[in-house]
């Protein structure tokens, strides 16, 4: 049987190449940004930033500080995905609209609050960690919701993190995690790589 | 026009009541994993691995490590979904099949090897930054595969780690970073949560 998941995981490629002459729209861009945050994160925390990057001048200045990754400039948007630290300041207002909804009770509410707050605050590696999961998370789901509409993308996890928040202003509690480069694709891009055997890293128990 | 990874982003929600009376066969739960190491990583490190947990005794272990969390329990197999610290070590095993199916030139290979050599050694942050990144990149694309396999999903962040590794005999290399519930669903579960206004998460840079 034909499943249309299982060809679009297969299908994704890391793209390095770009058509320069075709751009994303506004629209384009939001819906990716929008279909993002539907990825899951811990408490529904949506503990994330993200900054799509595509005129000239902010091209210029992120791929000077992703060591001149001509990609950066030829995708039509990348996007700096980011994962914020202390979440658990943000959850009662992450949550409020899953209450109001009738989605989540009260008590769920107060419950998921009080935990988040007896263990986040003062954990610094657990926000950072909360912060790399969250943002990749949502940067995978952004992948896949750009193959569905044609486009190619590249993460990219090499950069110069501090200068990245420099140029683009970011707060103290927002960790840059991840670039997605994101356009159509142009000729001479690697197809998908082989993997190593099922076997060295699958195990039952 | 209909846009089916749309949908499947959509309709994707965190499941916590599973049909327990149904099971995922071996074969279901390798084609998970291969699938999920589709999923990219920087230097294509592939740091990560798959446990499986699916027998009785296996799941009773992990649910007591897991803050006693019913699901783990219920779904027909959880997997814990490990990242890999040290991944350049792994590296030239990692990417060897590139070059040998002719993808990848020798000389990309000699400078991927020789710029992970010299930035992740010695720099444990990085290490464990990365290992976070490459399982949770992972994990969700574990999770669409269960999405595209008729199978519903329930990402878990909240366990006792240092718990998971005894339990599971994890080497001292092999973090845990998320539980993935996976199984056929039950009634009774969320819809997927609404999410914070696109414009507070969102800008063009």
């Amino acid at each position: 049987m034909h499943n249309p998941v299982k060809s679009l995981i297969e299908s994704r490629v890391s793209t390095n190449h770009y058509d320069t002459s075709r751009h994303l729209s506004d629209d384009q861009i939001a819906e990716l940004v929008r279909l993002a945050t539907r990825a899951p994160s811990a408490y529904n925390f949506q503990n994330w930033k993200f900054i799509a990057v595509r005129s000239p001048d902010a091209k210029a200045r992120l791929k000077a500080v992703s060591y001149g990754q001509q990609k950066v400039e030829d995708a039509s948007v990348t996007f700096i995905i980011c994962g914020t630290l202390a979440a658990h300041e943000g959850l009662p207002h992450a949550l409020q609209p899953s209450v109001d909804a009738g989605i989540m009770e009260q008590s769920v509410f107060d419950g998921w609050v009080s935990m988040a707050k007896a263990s986040h605050p003062g954990n610094l590696q657990l926000q950072r960690d909360e912060a790399f999961r969250s943002a990749s998370l949502a940067a995978m789901t952004l992948m896949f919701a750009a193959q569905g509409m044609g486009l190619s993308t590249g993460p990219v996890g090499g950069f110069d993190a501090p200068g990245v928040a420099r140029e683009f202003g970011l707060a103290a509690t927002e960790v840059p995690v991840m670039l997605v480069t994101t356009g159509y694709p142009a000729p001479g891009n690697w197809p998908q790589k082989p993997r190593r055997p099922l076997d060295e890293v699958f195990e039952f128990a």
